[in-house]
């Protein structure tokens, strides 16, 4: 049974390292849109998603025509995945699980590309090699979850080329890209225009801490593919308090950058602390640090009302690797005083 | 191009006839808790649905293991077809139009049982002998949507033995069956506890006029079809405010009985009025009114501000037919008053 993060409601009163979530919260412009949009649900939501993804395209510096919206980027996933219906596909793994579930749903055969603890889990380029023409598409995730880390920029135009030689479609998930400094310079944004074999994928949920809301996007030159995802799917799949708390996201660009700079800041202090402890550490560019530790450190957390992320059953892990948010001061010092009990066990 | 009921975005400020939402509006409870929900949307949903599908299951008097929570009603439509992949599906027209987009998902081969004008479209005992062992799925509205007639209890009866006979999946949409007076012993429901060929569809959105929110559920007494549905999409993808919203309204008992009085008597006074002046109305036992008119009607309409929907493109049907929602006194007065001038031409 595949284990979830932010799962609060099975496990209550916990204060939750689980998910990826901004942990200030969301902006109060973006709860007031929400809010407000409730008064407008007698109506039903706008299925061109008209104003949002103009929004979205000021914001992300593409044309409106490439962006299409979801009920969170995990619709997308499975849209995408729907309108193409791959026969082979490669995911790199560790990663976020919903790729594999959604190929499963049209039985696609998946190939795996096992990162590698040896490398630090940093993508390598033996990976062109896996893609063949055989392969219909290609998942990855930058920066990569759980593993928080990046892809180099010169692997991932390679990895475009590849996929256009192959006809592959290449997947990039970049739901996580605004967390880091250099995020603009490393997304595969500047290749829309010129390839029709990449869709990108991209959410609010996490930068704007509005997961519940459900609002992910995807961006693509690919207009024929949009349109294809558009016949899978409701024409009323993104409410309407969701296309208004993301008008709102979207302008809030100055929430993001001082929310990277504290989120930089957390992080560092807890990966000093985390290894004073003994606890090693990989990558961690975004909110999130991916880490090992004892096999029981799970339970011991959630008996201390900590609900971490336990990756062991991730493709390609094995018990002992775990997950946390980078969360605020005080709420990293609780974690960190249940870690440090952990350790000196 | 298909063309939606509720489209207000394509045609600002209009009177919206168009889409078959209860006129009294969100009753304040279920405003309340969508609003509220938001508060928590930094957080993800409930992936089970808990607390809403325990609400839904008492209201409904069926077990809580029969209630699957979507992203509105269209959400499961998909998410059936996609769990069943059936080759070869049966669906009573005209109909809702996202049964044959979602069966296009699949590729699946669909066969129309057309409705006939000179049956007053009211389903007949025929539809018996268009199922057989090739029907993989069948998809019937009761009430059916645009016509508001709804199907005879024997038949419904008939209907769901032959399935099993044929080892077919029914599937029933009764999004609108709360608005019938009748409602509950035309319902399907009894036959939950016996069949594993039985899919019901319900949503909140109509009786309470939550449209833009997204919400609606599906009963079922076969646990392996529920389970299959869930592993076809993302966890994630009913928000917290439609989970809210989903449980304020299972409880709104008073307001659903009130609003079907209250719509019961708009409708008979907008049929009266409507056949005074010689439009030609069928059924309609819903909070719609399904008629004849003349092909300009929908433009007319148009440009005096109140928007009807095109029944034109509907599969079965031919330009000249429409749908209008039941609204309130003083909204069904400007439709007549529009109605009468298109009928004096």
């Amino acid at each position: 049974m595949h284990q979830h993060g932010g799962d609060i409601y099975s496990h209550k009163n916990v204060l939750d390292f689980s998910a990826n979530i901004n942990f200030r919260g969301m902006p109060e412009s973006v709860k007031e849109a929400a809010r407000a949009g409730v008064e407008d649900c007698m109506n039903y939501p706008d299925t061109a998603c008209q104003t949002l993804r103009e929004e979205i395209a000021k914001r992300e510096q593409v044309e409106a025509d490439w962006v299409i919206c979801g009920n969170g980027a995990a619709d997308l996933i499975f849209s995408l995945v729907l309108a193409e219906k791959p026969r082979e596909a490669l995911v790199a793994v560790p990663a976020f699980f919903e790729y594999q579930q959604a190929l499963h749903t049209v039985g696609c055969d998946i190939k795996f590309h096992y990162l590698q603890e040896s490398n630090g889990f940093l993508l390598q380029t033996d990976i062109l090699d896996a893609i063949g023409p055989e392969t219909d598409l290609v998942f990855l995730c930058n920066p990569n979850n759980p593993t928080g880390i990046s892809i180099l920029p010169g692997l991932l135009e390679e990895l475009l080329k590849r996929c256009e030689e192959c006809k592959t479609l290449l997947a990039v998930d970049e739901c996580f890209l605004d967390f880091l400094e250099k995020g603009e310079s490393l997304s595969m944004k500047k290749y829309l225009v010129k390839s029709k074999r990449l869709f990108i994928l991209k959410a609010f949920t996490k930068m704007y801490a509005m997961a519940g809301l459900r609002l992910g996007y995807g961006l693509s030159g690919n207009k024929d593919l949009l349109e294809k995802i558009r016949t899978m799917r409701q024409p009323w799949g993104v409410s309407i308090p969701a296309q208004r708390a993301g008008i709102a996201a979207a302008r809030e660009i100055e929430f993001a950058i001082a929310s990277r700079r504290m989120v930089q800041e957390e992080r560092d202090y807890l990966r000093q602390k985390m290894e004073e402890m003994g606890y090693g550490i990989f990558g961690g560019e975004a909110n999130y640090l991916f880490f090992q530790g004892p096999v029981t450190l799970y339970d011991h957390c959630l008996k201390a009302g900590i609900l971490i992320r336990d990756c062991g059953n991730y493709e390609g892990l094995r018990p002992g690797w775990y997950r946390i948010a980078v969360k605020s001061r005080e709420e990293n010092q609780k974690l960190l005083a249940v870690l440090q009990q952990a350790s000196a066990r």
